[in-house]
């Protein structure tokens, strides 16, 4: 059986929970505490160098690392990935933009209000939240304006694309980034959330 | 024929020129003063509204951003792209990897140093600089690691997992981040160099 080295509040775990259920696919969920460095232990790191979860298991050991790419290689040949050369391409454009322009500001904000110090956040931690927040609401814009022409991301049909990229939208005010201004994400929020067998971030 | 926006000592640029010329394919190349703000253009933000280059323009005008999603668009049905399930997941996984745990701190390292303030960092400045160092030294350390048994990053040959990892990597030094301590690093970038078609990132 497929094994599934995650974490209950992580987006990224989640998104691979989300397409595994969607796909139909049984598995089991080892859950790792990243606050307490279980995914820093030497057993951890010989299946996951990068020691990160998600990290997907395969039935002979093969362990595949980073969300996307296991959303990838889990979704080809589904309905979830599109065959068309350029969709498939266009689909990776915005899992790579969730990465490298999403992620690292909306999901770090979330993270640092959900563990927030005893205390508060000191001036430094304020300046560096109001910074992830800022350039989250760059990313939401983004995606804005793409969402006001197009019911979904890429290949005009619910794909991988938006599974990554409504992992941490669907909770950015947990990090302080209200969704009011952006009226098409939140119309097409609804519309992933009403897809066959669409489970909840708490669902383990 | 293809047009690709570009900067010059782009590695994210480097990548995309690098493929397209061991590919054999004719483009034209637009250089964009990322510096001056040529990529935040209304006109350019109308061809990616994320503002970024590289951006691939199709003969058809379809544009295409993200330079990982651009090589994976390019190099399908080539030898740079595994055709094996498993391995494409094994390169993209490395190319996701890139663009989260190496390119913002072994290029945005380098960035930092090649665009110094008059005057020098600030002190705010130079820890900025030496988290981002010690950053990319933690993601050189798990390429090394992977490096020690294998020759490529997937599929035992030169996919565009090694173009992606290479841009960056090849002039971490730039960024004061050296290799010394990285053998199996230095091995592969000089077998990436020794490739049919390879030119340097100066080369336009």
């Amino acid at each position: 059986m497929l094994r599934l080295y995650d974490y209950l509040s992580s987006g990224n775990g989640y998104k691979v929970r989300l397409l595994l259920t969607q796909l139909g696919l049984p598995f089991e969920r080892i859950d790792l505490d990243i606050l307490s460095g279980e995914t820093r232990t030497t057993e951890f790191r010989a299946k996951n160098p990068n020691g990160k979860v998600p990290a997907l298991e395969l039935e002979d050991g093969t362990v595949l690392a980073e969300s996307n790419a296991i959303l990838f290689y889990l979704a080809e040949g589904s309905p979830f990935l599109p065959d068309d050369r350029l969709e498939r391409a266009q689909t990776l454009q915005w899992m790579f933009f969730e990465q490298y322009s999403h992620e690292p500001n909306v999901a770090v904000a979330r993270f640092m209000l959900l563990h927030l110090p005893e205390g508060g956040l000191p001036e430094s931690g304020r300046a560096a939240l109001a910074r992830k927040q800022e350039q989250g609401h760059a990313a939401l814009s983004v995606m804005e304006q793409h969402l006001a022409g197009h019911a979904y991301f890429a290949g005009d049909r619910y794909t991988i694309a938006d599974i990554a990229l409504y992992a941490y939208t669907h909770v950015a005010n947990e990090g302080g980034i209200a969704l009011t201004e952006y009226p098409a994400i939140r119309a097409w929020l609804d519309c992933v959330a009403a897809q066959p067998g669409h489970i909840p971030i708490t669902v383990g």
